[in-house]
Parts: structure tokens; C-alpha cells; sequence
């Protein structure tokens, strides 16, 4: 059998990194902060990408490029922006090494020194907005619904794979509109396709709601956000839609001329999900035996493995599994069938365990003539034997089950999590315990910044939709209108 | 009607820019030598990636990431490649900017300066064995067949959209395996994956040959390169696959321990193309009316446009053309229809010709009455009216006409261009004229770099498979075994 990892209750943050590595999703690199996304990793990372990038497409985006590199002057352009973003960036600032005079390596050349410095982009507002003024002539050009899929650089100092690393992949959708109602329902749009995704395919429940000022993205005017609850009983930022208002088209001069012939600002929308869905989705749904993968997600979604003794049982048993994995891709699952003879099959068990398959199947010499096939099902950890006739319409719509339990297994896991806090006891207490905590506000970001410095919680957002109730704020007792939720976060 | 491009006659190189430019492929940005890659350009982009990644997938390789940025001291670790690539890096110096004591603007933090610079990767060859030395251990862990898209940075100093950026977009496959023949065998299959995809998807005829030493990749044992000869007589270098031997496992020590239980360095490939393959494309099949595309890398390979007067007739041909799409995309054709009132059929007939769209289809209101349909072919220029009946099928054999009429016309087009020389007077006149040119040589480095310095021509490739046939070198009458191909080159 395969290595056990430390428990969630052992340790969290060990179970969460035991995972990452078990199940070879990623690994640290020799670049402080920067992570290698190993294949395992990166093919889930694909499939996610692969439904992100139709939804996108089917509202409307296209997807381009732009530069890597920022002119340091025009992060200074939006005053906000250049405060959030300044602080933790690469610097570029020569393009030259030279040989070193004592022979032994390579030394930055000093007479390669760039004029202006180039920051590795954090987020790409500034120079795509630099490139909308070309771009943005009439009301004919617009709306630009445009994406692009990048990496990106934010120097962190305390980094965690997936979750908070130097660079990490992300989209970056950029719409301009010629009125603030078209970028405001494009805000909307975004954030519930982000909120669909979540839902639909990676099987995680989400809270969608406004971000407080203090937690706004730097430059913009209001920031939605989806919200998951962690097994630990913290929050996860999943993704964000910013309405920019007016700032980035001002800040680089984009005017547009309406059908009346009159010079306006253009709106603005940026969007965006990383690869710290992929953190969010190891921590909603695994265990303490490893990864466990929605299977609509799964690089492949079925594995076989074959029980035998000697090469004549290998290949009457290799016959018959092909025979089965043909069934099953021909219902559009993928299946990998693992013939390997240098590992035995309970070390594959608990190898595919951790790498979170989600139908593994098992098929042995008796299986044969009794016609049988044994299924385990990855969320339940349930073995069941069953005829092999009929056996890929069984395994399709296990696979829809699973999809569905493991959906359903983590809102369960949030109901049970989310509390009302009516007084400042009972909401520490609960922020200690861990969760989501519906509690009164007065507002004000000192009152947030205040209940932050004694609590770690912050807002993680005020929910659309939530229903106004009077009440007053659980630390300054002023007047509420309406709770908003808390959480010590990601 | 649009406004005339500048002709390949007038001025080949202001041709390419206009194309370029006009057809909405990309443009420069801010930031020197950085080019955005507009949506139109993008598309064309994905559809080259979407290909390649599954020709990539189907001979077993699979997808990662690797950090962008490479410890300086990584560069230094394999004495060629650094000797390569150091002289042209974008580098991390700092990690951090501040407000300016002015208050103007941000300038870098002299307090955070990072003790080893990091250089925006040129290429990824020495992270990844760096990281291949964790992932290696013994003769099961190999062969790594592993691929990864990425941006890379080269400070060229002269720079032309697509062709030589700054910054690019490409894939870079790196292998490892565990014998020499295995290694060479994954070069040679990868060479050919990209002549296939330049045939069969660009329609575009490859030379497949070996460099000689002075054009090898700076690393590698032996490289070998695609060719493909544009419109204006020069050679397009647009594939390269390196053997790289055991120097990068000798430079990161990836050593792994065979079935006998012996320790050996490991063999090592690596293969790319990048975003260049667009400019490779605009010049193969391009005219003086614009962007010429292959059916098989259309963004769109149809275009409908609708010819009326007045909202009645716009109606009667928007029903007939939307129920004309959607046959169409029953077959697998992509469709436009611009309905946009805001242009005339005239102006976007011209637009879709500088755009490349393989077939325009036009239909009015005298169309309905008499059952037909204009279709006017991108590549040949003509226009004939058909019975709309059966227009589906007909739609797909032009297309599949297209593709094949312009892979012949490419092929052509280099034969009439491919010299053979047998004097160094024919040889300077032949290229001078443009194309390529088959001469003898003597195999030595000093000879290549004098006919360089002659007659700005370069060793193209050695041709794989070409005869031997003994001859003297034009320019040392030294003896020669084999013609090799010789070209100006982009």
C-alpha cells in the first residue's frame, strides 16, 4: 500500500501540501515563490480553462494578447492602482548580461540599463487601457469584450502552492462599454459565469457578493467576488468582476464619440480566475486518503486496473479491460487502463486514491468467467461488484452521481458552517470555531479594520440578494442595515 | 471600397506591416519590440495551438508549467547556452518600487534588490532539468515527454511584428529519456510533426533538414529545422527540434539508475515553434489584396454578406441566409454573417478580402427569386453564381479546394524559386535574385561564415535525405560530399 499523509485534523496546511505533492499537482521551483504545475496539475488546469474559455466565448469575448511588460510610468497613471499594485512587482532593469571579468559567470551588463524600468505585469488594466485609446475611436467600437489567458507576477512574501505564489496563470477579461448600465451588467454577467463554473464544474458552492472599500481591487469603482468555505472553515476568494467605472479610460485619455456627436469617457470591466481555483478545489473536496476530483474535472475520470497471475491471465484480463474502456470512451468518459507490471494493485489502489480518480475499476480472472467488475467510487470509498453487461451506462451515471454528492457533500459542509452572530462573544467565538458569520456591520472600513486587528476576520462580502434587517453593529453598536459575511480568509 | 494596400512589387517589407496592420492581426505596443496580438490574430493563433497541442498529445506528451523567471546562475550552468542567450535578456533586479520623495510617480526601491538577478526565460531548458533532476531517479521514471506554452522574452534589437519580438508567444517541449537512439528517434518525430502541421494545416511546404554548426541551437548536439521560402525569395526558418545530447544532464547532474543498477546521464530533446509561424503564413499565401488564410485556420471560413434595399428586403435575405449558416455549420463550417447596416456590401467586401476569408458569399433579394447564391473564391479571386440547393456540399469542396490550391501554389512557387549553382558567380547572381539555392560546401564553420560575409546568404539546412554527390565548394574548392540548402534568410 501506498504511504499515508497526515490527517486534516493532524495538521491542515501539511494535509494540504502532502496532496499538492501525493497526487503530483505541483511542486516549489528553484525560483523563490514560483511553482512548477507538474502534469497531473496542469491537466486539470486545462479542463478548467477549456470550460471557462467556451463560456466566455458563448457571451460574446474573444480572446488576444498583450505585452508582458509595464512602462513603470503608466502604473502610475491610475493614483489607486499604482498604490495596490506597486508594492510587490518584478522590476525589470537591464537587458544584457556580460561575462564576468574573473571568467566564473555571468554579470548584469551596467551599460544595458534600461531608461525606463519595466514592471513584470501584476494585472494588465494600464497597458491594455494604453491600447483601448487606439482601439476606441466611435460608439461603432464598441463594447471590446476582450480576454486574455497570461501569467502574471505579484512578489508575495509568504507564498503557498496554488493558493499565493509569485507568478501564477490567470484569465484577465477587459470590456469597454459606451455606458455605465452595459458595464455594470457586464460585471454581473462575469461573476455569475464565475459562479455557474463553480458550481457546475468544479462542485463547489459559492456566496457571490460585493466586496467592502477595504477589500476592493485597486482602481476600481465596486468589486464582486464568489466566496468558498474551506474545510478548515476559511474563506476562499475564487474569482472577481470589477466595474471600473470611468478611472482607467480617464487615467489614459479614451474618449469615444456617441451617436450625437458628443466626446465621453468609456466604462470599463476587468475579471479574472488563477490558478488558485486549483487550491480551492483541492480543499473543498479531499479527504485524509488524498485528492478527490469532481469528475468533470478528472484528467481522466475512470481507471483500470487489471488482477492477475502469470501473462496468460494478463492477457485474457487486458483483453476484456480494453474491450470495456472502448465501452466507456465510446460514452465519452476517459479512462486510463494501467497494465503496469512494476507496481502491485494495491499500490495503484492507493495511488489513485490520492490522485483523486473517481471510478476506479478492478477486473481479475474471475471477473471473467463470472462476469463481473468490481467498482470504487473515490467520494464514498465504496466497493461494489457488478454484471459487466450494461457496465458503461452504470459508470456514466455514477460519474453524474459523484459530480452531483461531492456538490452536495460541500454545501451541506457550508450549511453546517454558517452562523449568526448576535453579539461580539458569540461572533468571536464563532470566528474561532471557524466559518461563515452573518453578522451586523456600521459600514465603515475603520469598524472593519478594527474587527480585523481583533478578530482576523474580515468582510468577505456583502451577499446579493441578502434581505435588509435593522440591527446594530456587533463592536461600535451603531446602526446596520444589513448583515454582511465574515470569515477568516485565504 | 477599402482603401489598396501597398503592393509586394512597390515594397515587400511596408506590404507585410500593412497586412498585418490591416487585416487586425496585431500591432506595436508601448513597449519596445512588444507586439499585442489582436483578437483576429489570436484566433488564427489558437486554432495553430488547438492543432498542434493534439498532434502533441497523440505521440504522448503532455502539458506543464515551468517559472518564467531563471536564476542568473541556472544561464551559466551549460557553457553554449549561456554563451547564447545572455547577450539578449530582459533582467530582474528588483522587487519592489516606491512613491518618488517628489511625489511623482514611483521610482524602484534601492532597498529591494534581489541578491541573484533573475532573467525572464529565454528559453526553459535549464529550470527544467534543474527541476527533471527531482523527477528523475531511475530508468521507470523515464522517458519525460513533457510540453509547455508559454511567453519567452529575447532582447532583439530589431524587431517586426510576428517575425522577431521581444517578447513571443511559443510551445517548448522538453525530453528525457534514457538512451541515445530513444532521444534521437523523439527529434526526428517531432521535426516531422511540424512539417506535417505545416503541410496539412498551413499549406505550407517544408524543407526538413539538420543545421550546420554555426546555426545550431546554443546547447545542442544536433538541430533540426523546418524551412519554408517566402514571397520574397527568403528562407523562413519556422520549427526547430534539438538532440541535446547529455549536456544538460551533465551541466544539472540528472543522472538515473538503469535496470542493471548502473547510474547514466540522461539524453535530452527539446522542440518549439512560436507565434513566428503567423508571420510565415501572412507571407506564404498573401497578395497585394490583402491576408490570404487556409480554410483549415480561418477564424471564420465563410463569410455571408447581404445585399438589399430597404428593412423588408433585409429581412427576406436574413432569414434565407441564417437558414444558409446553419446548413453550413451543420458540416463543420465556421460562418459569419454581417448584417452590420452601418458599412456598404462594397466596403466589406474589401474588408474580408484583406482579412483572408476563404469564402464570401453574397445573396440578394434577386437571389431568393432565382434560387442562387454568388460565391467568390479568396485564393483565386473569382466569382460564379451557384443554385442554392446543395450549397452546403459545395461550401465544403471549395474549402477543401482551397486548402489544396494553395499548398500547390506555395509549392510552386519554391520550385520555380529552388537554384541549383555550380559557380560562385551563378551562385551570388541566383541569390541575389532570391530563393534557394542548392550548392556545394566544404563542411567547415569558416567557410559558412565567409560566404555569409559574401553574400549575405546562410546555410539554410542539410537537407534530410538529400543525395550525395561529390563536388567542390564554390568558394574554397575544397572537396564536398553533399549540396546543402543556402538562402537569405528572415
Amino acid at each position: 500500500m501506498g504511504k499515508k499523509i497526515t490527517t486534516r485534523a493532524q495538521d491542515y496546511s501539511q494535509w494540504y501540501n502532502e496532496i499538492i505533492q501525493g497526487a503530483g499537482l505541483a511542486e516549489s521551483s528553484g525560483v523563490r515563490g514560483c511553482m512548477v504545475i507538474k502534469p497531473y496539475g496542469y491537466a486539470i488546469w486545462e479542463k478548467m480553462q477549456a470550460e471557462l474559455d467556451r463560456m466566455f466565448k458563448e457571451t460574446g469575448h474573444e480572446n488576444a494578447y498583450f505585452p508582458l511588460f509595464i512602462p513603470k510610468s503608466y502604473l502610475s497613471k491610475e493614483a489607486d492602482h499604482v498604490e495596490g499594485f506597486a508594492k510587490e512587482c518584478a522590476v525589470v532593469t537591464h537587458y544584457r548580461l556580460k561575462q564576468a571579468e574573473d571568467g566564473k559567470g555571468v554579470i548584469v551588463d551596467p551599460a544595458a540599463r534600461l531608461e525606463e524600468e519595466l514592471i513584470v505585469r501584476p494585472t494588465s488594466e494600464t497597458i491594455i487601457w494604453d491600447t483601448y485609446r487606439k482601439w476606441i475611436q466611435s460608439y461603432r467600437d464598441l463594447p471590446i469584450l476582450v480576454n486574455q489567458w497570461a501569467n502574471v507576477v505579484r512578489w508575495e512574501m509568504r507564498t503557498r502552492l496554488f493558493l499565493r505564489t509569485a507568478e501564477f496563470l490567470w484569465q484577465e477579461g477587459h470590456t469597454a462599454h459606451a455606458t455605465k448600465k452595459e458595464a455594470l451588467d457586464e460585471t454581473e454577467q462575469m461573476i455569475n459565469i464565475y459562479s455557474k463554473f463553480a458550481k457546475d464544474f468544479m462542485a463547489m458552492p459559492v456566496i457571490i457578493g460585493l466586496k467592502s472599500a477595504n477589500e476592493r481591487f485597486a482602481g476600481a469603482e465596486e468589486t464582486y467576488c464568489i466566496e468558498a468555505l474551506m474545510q478548515d472553515g476559511k474563506s476562499l476568494q475564487a474569482g472577481t468582476s470589477h466595474f471600473l467605472g470611468q478611472n482607467f479610460a480617464k487615467a489614459f485619455d479614451v474618449k469615444y464619440t456617441t451617436k450625437e456627436g458628443k466626446q465621453e469617457y468609456v466604462w470599463a470591466t476587468s475579471w479574472g480566475v488563477s490558478t488558485r481555483l486549483m487550491g480551492a478545489l483541492v480543499m473543498t473536496h479531499s479527504d485524509d486518503y488524498g485528492l478527490v476530483l469532481p469528475p468533470k474535472l478528472a484528467p481522466y475520470q475512470v481507471v483500470i486496473v487489471p488482477i492477475y497471475k502469470g501473462n496468460q491471465q494478463l492477457e485474457q484480463v487486458t483483453t476484456e479491460a480494453q474491450r470495456i474502456k472502448n465501452l466507456l470512451e465510446a460514452k465519452g468518459i476517459s479512462v486510463k487502463f494501467d497494465n503496469r507490471d512494476t507496481h502491485k494493485p494495491g499500490w495503484k489502489y492507493a495511488e489513485y486514491e490520492l490522485k483523486g480518480v473517481p471510478l476506479r475499476l478492478a477486473l481479475g480472472a474471475r471477473d471473467l468467467h463470472e462476469r463481473t467488475i468490481e467498482v470504487f467510487r473515490r467520494d464514498t470509498l465504496q466497493k461494489q461488484t457488478y454484471n459487466v453487461s450494461g457496465i458503461e451506462d452504470r459508470v456514466k451515471n455514477l460519474l453524474d452521481d459523484i459530480q452531483e454528492n461531492l456538490y452536495n457533500k460541500a454545501l451541506d459542509f457550508r450549511k453546517k458552517n454558517t452562523f449568526i452572530a448576535d453579539s461580539r462573544e458569540d461572533f468571536i467565538e464563532l470566528i474561532n470555531k471557524g466559518g461563515f458569520v452573518y453578522a451586523h456591520w456600521d459600514g465603515t472600513s475603520e469598524t472593519e479594520e478594527l474587527i480585523k486587528q481583533q478578530t482576523k476576520a474580515t468582510i468577505r462580502c456583502i451577499p446579493l440578494g441578502i434581505e435588509e434587517e435593522s440591527g446594530v453593529c456587533l463592536f461600535t453598536q451603531k446602526p446596520s442595515k444589513t448583515r454582511v459575511l465574515f470569515a477568516k480568509n485565504y
